[in-house]
């Protein structure tokens, strides 16, 4: 009998989804579970399959065809560690280990550096789309030892989602580089989720039925905005509750969970001072929503237009959501700009040589944020390796420059109506700073140096030269 | 002759001027500092003051009364640690060692561990007011054991501001809460700068003189808004350059910098999930004006109106100037809210038993965000210490619902005029978010159970109760 050609650890949906994955592409799979029976359950289910049930670590780790090439699908933190550490004493020299969780980057640098210190290659894996994404194709984002990748390539580009033929995979660099991409994938994502409720807010307040928001999205999903997330969207609002008969999405609670790859992607940006507001704002929408109780209090209190009723007032519904397109449009186009923003300014600073041209491509297809869109972003970097911001290059800088003036109106009506706009106002906020020759900051710089002693620089003075003004005037207080 | 009562290590500029302070209370003071020059320039540069030179550490430590009380006022992180290292030797039960600088709360917490370990006592003091606040009466936010405060306070009361004859210190917690409390003063500090410059940005678009400013201003500082950051903004824009006759504000160059403290608030707001929207406008705020030479080059890519010219097209001026203070009113309600959110959230987290009122009524005074307005807010919380956010004390709703209709104006009109706006905005949306019963998170949740099965509630069933949909329709992708 011939050893498994691979391995995993944890049985849970993601894991199970995966292993059905490789094993369909004609590998043999080796599984492990902390608990026996699921691990029993799960191959019994599928006879027909060419699964190695072991209810040992050292039988698992024994099935396995050298360099062993194991991946744990266990719960990101202190059980990652577990597993690394009860696999160091029965592995060989080169073997692999892959953790294809959402840990957090920096754990994923310290684990490299231990299984590399035991002579073992630690691979820091991305995988993105979900239950249905790992088990007929997700986006994966592995990164760890280059050696690793000629290894794996044959499975990791068999497993994955292809788009025109091209695998969504590729090895994106170094050490924690896979998990720190995957961060910030995560972090787009809820942006680009984000940005869709703000649009179906607006919507809403002024009136629209379900039945229209699933013609506008699906609208949007033939053109420039083709992605999963506006195309799910557009399916959301037609789905019935068969309990009820009604409208699903009219009987969910409006209270979002988050697990915290956003959060990380906000933190690690205002760490790195990158800027942040799409993402910033899609964190913070949901952390208001989960204050449910407060919200309904409050609602009594404090004052404003009601935000689920306002009058068009001229505006036809069609220049209503013409405008909101190109309001998503551009805040979209901004957020991708921070996130990769983010992504090249860390990338620099580890240096990791990340591509980002490649790793947009492998985000066309399998992953949550897969659109058309991002076959753009790839030709820009294409075009421009060296591009400083995504706004900059010529196809982005287009639809911002014509979309801005609609941009603005969304936002204005949103403020005027009392619907919060956090992602697309912080996106406008951005693209309006980032343009801005003169900033305030000046005022800002004089404030500064009058309690603080910080010092200025001169517009009339070469640049890198300090001033100070003694004598501020004196206050009275 | 008799002991020191009080010993300073680090003679930068706050160091000697928290120790003439010190000394001018009637305390004799010991100085040391690592390179001994500079001490002996400070000492001989007052020879008529309670001064104690020493050059060796033994010598310095020697030369203080016990329990010693000894205030570190080096640069925060590890030069901290290493004059801890070189201290604990030295030291006898008991004795005190007090972080006076800007350290992150949780490496206080450490070294309030180490210290503890070793028998004595640390105390990490957030010390606010610049230079002058050091020299004439600072604020100072004290963590750290009880047991300290008794010793403490003499000398704490004498040096710090006074307001209405009422010290600005107090005992704010245990461990970490000191510099704790003091980092989020900061990060209030950055939104309150911010709200000022967005304030100035809209005026200078509109074409306000220098000298409209200052009165402007002024006129602000004799009302509610009264503040150490508006007295000094009107007294900023009367600033003429000697060299140049022009005034100061328009020769400094627009790129702002910072420290960490208004990072570091961001960033624990996002992990502790407390709504940061004000504070992280002005983080990003700063961040894009460092980046001048980027804006330069996309001001003649990226299109909008000129934001340094627009018409006010039938609004007077007195208008514009009442709805902006409002405007500016109303965001800075709001980073307070979120500001002291965060606060009381970590204070539960870590049973430091916080009394924001208290925290506020220290603010009033010797701080750079000192303020009429903090009067308020200690009203506020004694008439309800569990006060969930400040917008839902009478005197602040107040204000909110009078003044939300111009907000929502000037946000508006800064969108449509190409203005930066992101913590007028930022604060705005989370008002409107804050008082919506409904969010348009039902939608993302419906989302996150299509691809990820994620599960939500629903509003026709109890809380907590968690749905699933099996069937939700499937793409055609």
């Amino acid at each position: 009998m011939s050893n498994s050609d691979f391995g995993l650890i944890g049985l849970a949906v993601m894991g199970q989804n995966l292993v059905l994955n490789v094993e369909s592409r004609g590998f043999k799979v080796s599984v492990y579970n902390r608990t026996t029976s699921i691990m029993e359950e799960f191959v019994s289910a599928h006879p027909d399959k060419q699964l190695v049930g072991e209810s040992t670590l050292e039988g698992f780790v024994q099935s396995l065809a050298k360099p062993r090439k194991i991946m744990i699908m266990v719960k990101a933190g202190g059980p990652v560690d577990a597993v690394i550490e009860s696999l160091i004493p029965l592995l060989d020299k080169d073997d692999i280990i892959i953790d294809g969780g959402n840990s957090l980057y920096t754990d994923t640098e310290r684990r490299d550096a231990w299984c590399s210190k035991e002579g073992l290659r630690f691979i820091g894996a991305g995988v993105s789309g979900g239950e249905e994404g790992a088990r007929k194709g997700p986006s994966i984002m592995p990164g760890g030892p280059a050696s690793t990748w000629e290894v794996m390539k044959p499975i990791f580009e068999s497993i994955s989602a292809k788009v025109d033929g091209v695998p969504c995979v590729t090895h994106i660099g170094p050490g924690g580089a896979g998990h720190f991409v995957k961060m910030v994938h995560n972090g787009i994502e809820y942006g680009d989720m984000q940005l869709i409720c703000e649009a179906y807010n607006i919507f809403k307040a002024a009136g629209f039925s379900n039945e229209e928001l699933a013609d506008i999205f699906a609208e949007w999903n033939a053109g420039d905005l083709e992605s999963f997330l506006i195309e799910i969207t557009a399916n959301i609002f037609k789905q019935k509750d068969p309990e009820t008969g009604k409208d699903i999405v009219d009987l969910i609670v409006d209270k979002a969970g988050q697990k915290g790859t956003g959060r990380w992607t906000v933190m690690e940006s205002v760490e790195q001072a990158v800027p942040f507001s799409t993402i910033a704002g899609s964190v913070e929408a949901r952390i208001i929503s989960s204050m449910r109780g407060q919200r309904k209090n409050a609602s009594g209190i404090l004052q404003g237009p009601d935000n689920w009723g306002f009058e068009l007032s001229g505006m036809s519904k069609e220049d209503l959501v013409s405008k909101v397109r190109n309001a998503l449009y551009a805040s979209k186009i901004v957020s991708y700009a921070q996130g990769l923003d983010l992504i090249a300014k860390v990338g620099r600073e580890k240096n990791w040589s990340l591509d980002l041209g490649a790793i947009a491509r492998i985000w066309r297809g399998g992953c949550i944020i897969r659109a058309k869109f991002l076959n753009r972003i790839t030709e820009a970097f294409e075009a421009d390796a060296d591009l400083t911001n995504l706004m900059l290059a010529p196809f982005f800088t287009e639809i911002l420059n014509s979309g801005q003036k609609d941009w603005r109106e969304v936002v204005a009506l949103a403020a005027t109506n009392g619907i919060p706009v956090p992602s697309f106002g912080g996106s406008l906020s951005y693209y309006d700073a980032y343009r801005a020759e003169r900033l305030p900051a000046n005022l800002l710089q004089a404030q500064r140096d009058f309690f603080g002693a910080h010092t200025y620089e001169r517009i009339d003075k070469p640049e890198g030269e300090f001033f100070h003004t003694e004598d501020w005037p004196e206050l009275i207080s």
